[in-house]
Parts: C-alpha cells; structure tokens; sequence
C-alpha cells in the first residue's frame, strides 16, 4: 500500500492507494477514528454501486459501522442543487448527527456532490473519498467540492477536505478505455507543471498504463496525488500558485462547453489545451521542443491533440472569454517554460490565442 | 461609533455600532477593503428595501461601487434551497466573480440566506452583513449561516465570517414593538451566561431600551456582540463551549416547532426556555434565588414566562428529543449556576424536565 500525505495543517490527510482498500476500509475507517457511534452515509452512482456497494457496506458494517446507502443515477446531470436536496433529504431521514461522515464512492462526479454534502449538512461534517476512477486522482486531492448552476458548472461549492482517501486500484479494472486514457490526460499533466523526470517516466510506462498494469498505475497516481497535493499545500484557496494545475485547462473547459459536456471527456479538452499551452508558450520564446514533446508524450497515451473539425473558433473563444471573464488582451494562460515547469502568463492576446486555434484545427490527428 | 472586535485569527472582523452607518457605507467598505472592480451583490427582503435599499446602493456607488440587488420575500420561508438558488442565478447573470461580495441587508433571515450564498457561491466569497434588526446582533457574530431543509430548520449551512458587520441603530426604530422584545430576549441572554453586571444593567435599562434610545441600544448591542464575540472566539465550530449560547434554545426551539414557526418568535420562546433552565437548575440545587431573578428580569422586557395554554407536554418533548436527538435521560441542557455563569448538563432526565415543563404552564403570565 502506498500513502500520500496531504499537508494542510489541521486539515492534513492521507491517502492510500493499493490493490484491495475496499476490503479494508472498516479496518482502515477505524484506524482513522471515523466515529461508529454516528451513522455513515455512502453516496454512489448507479454504475457503480453494482460492483462495490455490497462490499464496502459489508466490510463497514463487520467492523460495527451503520451504514445507509444514497444512488444517484451516474453522470455529470448528478452534480444539480436538486440531486443535493435528495442526498440531504436522506441523510436527515437517516440521522446523520454532527458526528456523521459522508463516504463518496465513485468518480469526480459523486466526490464533488457528495463532498457538498459533507461540507454542508449541519455546517460540515467528515467526509471520506473512495475514488473508482483514474481521473478521480485530481479531485481527491485539494478539497475542492461543488454543484453545478444550470448557468455555469462548479458554480456553487466549498473548500472541504476529506479525512481519508482510499484508493483501491481493483476498481479500476472495470474502467471503459476512453475513460483510462482521459483519466492518464491528468496524470501526465501533473508531470508536465512540475516534475520532467516524472514526465519522461509517463512516456516510457505508457503502454502498461493504458493496459491497466497495477504496480505501474499505482506509482503513477502516487506520483500524481503527490505532485498536487504539493502544490495545493502551498495555496489551499487558490489565491495564486495553485492555478498552475489549470494547465490546459481554458482552452480545455472551453472545447468542453462547445462540444457540448461529454462530447470531449475532461481529459482528451485538456490534452488538446495542454498542445495549445505548448505552442502559445513557444510564439512567446520559450524553447522550440517544448511543442514536439508535449504532444508526442499525449500521442502515446492515445489522447487527441487537434479541435475536432467544424467547431468554430469564435464559439471556443466566447467560451473561454466567458468562463473566466477575461478581458480583452488580458487573458491569463498557464503555459511551460520547459517539460516539467510552467508559468502563470496573464497578458496573452486574443490574435495569439486565435493563431493557436487555428493551428490546433489544422493537427494531424495521430491516434 | 462603537467598534467590537470578533478574534477568529485571519478570519477576525469588526462589528460597527452606530447611528448613521448606511450613509458612511461606501467608506468604510472601502476602509475595509471590499473590492471596487468586482460587482457587489445586496441581498434584502421586501419589507426592509422600500426603506433602505436606495439609500445603501446610492452611498455605495458614490464610492465607485458596482452594485446589483436581489429582494427576496421577508419571512422564514425564504431561507429555502429554492431562493438560494434564485439568489445564485442573479449573481452569475450580474457577473459576480471570486472577487466579488455578498452583502445582507436585513434581519436574522436574509444574513442567514446571504451568508450561505456567499459561503458557496464559486466556493466562497466575501460577505458583508448589515444587519437591521436587534435580534440579529446575535447572528452577525459567529459565521453561522444557513437554509432550512423542508425536514429541519438550519440543516444546510456553514461557517462563514464576514469580513465587516455594520449595525445601523437608526434601521432599529421602524422595528415593530413585539421584535424589539424579541430581540432584546438576546440581548439579556447574553447577560446571563457570561456577565453579572451586565444583566444588572439591562434591568435598570429595559424601560429606555424598550423605548428604542439608541445610546442604551447601541451600549446593549455592544455588549452584546462582545459577549458572543468572546464565547466564539474560543470554539469558532461549536466543538465545545459555545454551546453555553443556547441557553432557553432546547425547550425555546420545541416551543417554537410546536407552535408553528412565527407562533412565538424566537425570542420569546427562548424567554420561556430560559425560565424553565432556571427552573431545572434550582431543582439541581443551585441557588434559588437564579429563578426570580431571572423571571423578573424577562418580565421587565414584557418577555412571556409561561408555555401558552393547551400547548401539550408529549409535542414539545417529542420535539426535544428530534431536535437534539437525545437519548432518554441523557438530555443536554444549558443550565444557570448563577445570574452570569452557566454550566453544560448532559443527563438531564425526562422526568425533570416533564416537571418543569408542567410548573411553565402554571406560571402567571405577568404581561
């Protein structure tokens, strides 16, 4: 089992990752003083529970925790204010006290509901993560949780820490091969902002990445977790540093909102932002095999590295001028100086950013 | 102008007493801090705009505000996750960003509901509350802030400090004679658990605070914030010692539950409750005297001391115990050990209190 520890002060937290968690986690939940008096609530997605539910309420319940179970239909349509009243309406149903904790058990879409529940019902209570996907890395690290407003995604949230993270890799198996690969898009982001040599070793492991080889998968959501749980040490609220994960992201959020949520998943928008990041940083002088390397990296991991045909460079760029309320000529990039370290640029133009969508409609699409 | 500074490390913020404040609001937001370039949201009901509104958004922009206003119906039916997400679309239409403030206009409702929108609205923003009647001096000091689930009353909340309260005592003399005596209901509470001396003030004043003298209001206020303040201070999450707040709250919220909300105001009800805890206290031997001095004193501010007529043991046990979810004679109370001090008592039993709830339904109502 490996552990990455999330230094937070108070709000520090560990996260395991190895072969076979849910078979542990009453022990583990003990271990870490999750109360038993006070009844447990997991919030899962309907694909999921299938596989785990049955076996994480059993594991809970021989080590004498009452557990109570919430299935929400699985999906991003999950993450709405009236999905949260419904989880909240069966938490009081249940008695959850103040005592209480919320177990999420699922990808990014149950932590983040889930996790607002935690961080709300009777103004927060523990929450613990059980993530079932690759892409679920990110978010189980930063305490980041969130609804979506029908007018803008992870609009109405909170900062929450979990108490525990178990990562149980077997889960993973299941996983659809798209939603690997958009899960690695993550992964090897994490080496590109901070750490070349983890970078180069995403490169080489690839193939046994994407074929869901264990011990491979298990350094590489260690090395993840820990990369952003460094960062976010640093700046827990976001105030500066820790916008350097967005890498990839406004041109990603943006490719997401136009195709339409789904049409691209989180990682493939963020691939294809990173190869954008790559070039904007390269107009502006840094060095030329910046591009080449990025894109060769994402190429290994079957990622996309061009915009879809037919999407049109004024509804990307009202997109992006959107989310972030940019203004014109002002608008903040997080790009490389090399492989393994990135900068906060906050001047970049709409001519340079337009020239970059260009050239990412006009990529050879290699996978 | 009165000043009580709240201690909560770097999340610490004063409190403003004083005549005359909404015309010094643009300056002193702008003393404190409060962003000029991101848009400013007011939060208020529809029985304080058609007074204050206009005037606050008008000092506001005089100092460069941008400001946008959201009235939602007074009453506590607009503590609901439905206004809150009301209050949420008109912020992302207005354009607020991380920047930006929430501020409440109004009484315990709508800095509860603001509060909440501000604790989430892109994971947490700045809040500013302007609070407008005398029973909210008791929520501008803490960060508790919330909305009603259909199933309970504040069950979806947070902590959340703002970072400026402005208390206008001019907004208190269009208060209505019956929530002026509510609101002094914690005023008084305040005296009992901490301050001798000040409960002893507060009897010789109640007839000028009564009549709405805003030198004795604006002295009773700060008092009373600065009590809380230093409660607070020590137990910011109610871990411990800032439970002695709820003194008259276990049998006061059963009251007002049973009575239908707005039956009894809230303080009015913790009124009665604060009798009975002097009654269930001198039943444990503390000294006799804490009942009629306690009495006496709620009566001075035409508080009620007795259960109203016909109101039933079970309802408002039964309500006890779902509140608080006690076990049977395991009932926490906040009890007197004399005027000014007061104990946490977790095994009170049902028999005690059945006594004193029927010796609250015999008490002559001297009002």
């Amino acid at each position: 089992m490996r552990t990455v520890q999330v230094e937070l002060g108070d709000r520090s937290y560990p996260i395991y990752i190895g072969e076979g968690l849910l078979e542990r986690a009453g022990e583990l939940f003990a271990l870490h003083e999750i109360s038993r008096k006070s009844k447990l609530l997991i919030v899962t997605d309907d694909h999921i529970a299938p596989h785990y539910l049955a076996l994480l309420e059993d594991r809970l319940q021989a080590e004498g925790y009452q557990t109570k179970a919430h299935v929400v239909p699985g999906g991003e349509a999950s993450k709405s204010l009236q999905v949260y009243e419904e989880v909240m309406t069966t938490a009081i149903q249940a008695g959850l006290d103040r005592s209480s904790t919320v177990v999420a058990l699922g990808g990014g879409v149950v932590g983040d509901l889930a996790g607002f529940v935690a961080a709300t019902y009777m103004r927060g209570i523990d929450f613990v993560q059980i993530p079932t996907t690759i892409l679920a890395h990110d978010s189980s690290v930063g305490g980041k949780v969130a609804v979506n407003h029908p007018l803008a995604k992870n609009m109405i949230g909170a900062f929450h820490q979990p108490k525990l993270v178990l990562y149980d890799l077997n889960t993973l198996l299941t996983l659809p091969p798209r939603e690997v690969r958009s899960g690695l898009a993550e992964v090897v982001k994490h080496g590109l902002i901070w750490d070349e040599a983890f970078a180069g070793w995403c490169d080489e492991h690839a193939a046994e990445l994407l074929a869901l080889n264990l011990p491979a998968l298990g350094y590489a959501l260690e090395r993840g977790c820990s990369i952003k749980a460094q960062v976010v040490s640093g700046d827990e609220r976001e105030n500066g540093q820790r916008a350097i994960l967005n890498l990839g992201h406004t041109i990603g959020h943006a490719l997401e909102a136009v195709g339409g949520y789904g049409t691209l998943l989180h990682g493939e928008a963020i691939s294809i932002g990173m190869v954008g990041s790559a070039m904007l940083a390269v107009g502006r002088g840094k060095p030329a095999d910046i591009l080449p390397r990025t894109k060769s990296l994402l190429e290994k991991f079957e990622l996309p590295t061009a915009i879809p045909e037919g999407w049109e460079d004024e509804a990307i760029l009202s997109a992006m001028m959107h989310d972030k309320k940019f203004r014109e000529d002002q608008m903040v990039f997080v790009l490389p100086d090399r492989i393994g370290k990135v900068n906060i640029v906050k001047d970049m133009t709409v001519a340079e950013v337009k020239d970059v969508l260009g050239r990412l409609r006009e990529e050879k699409q290699h996978v």
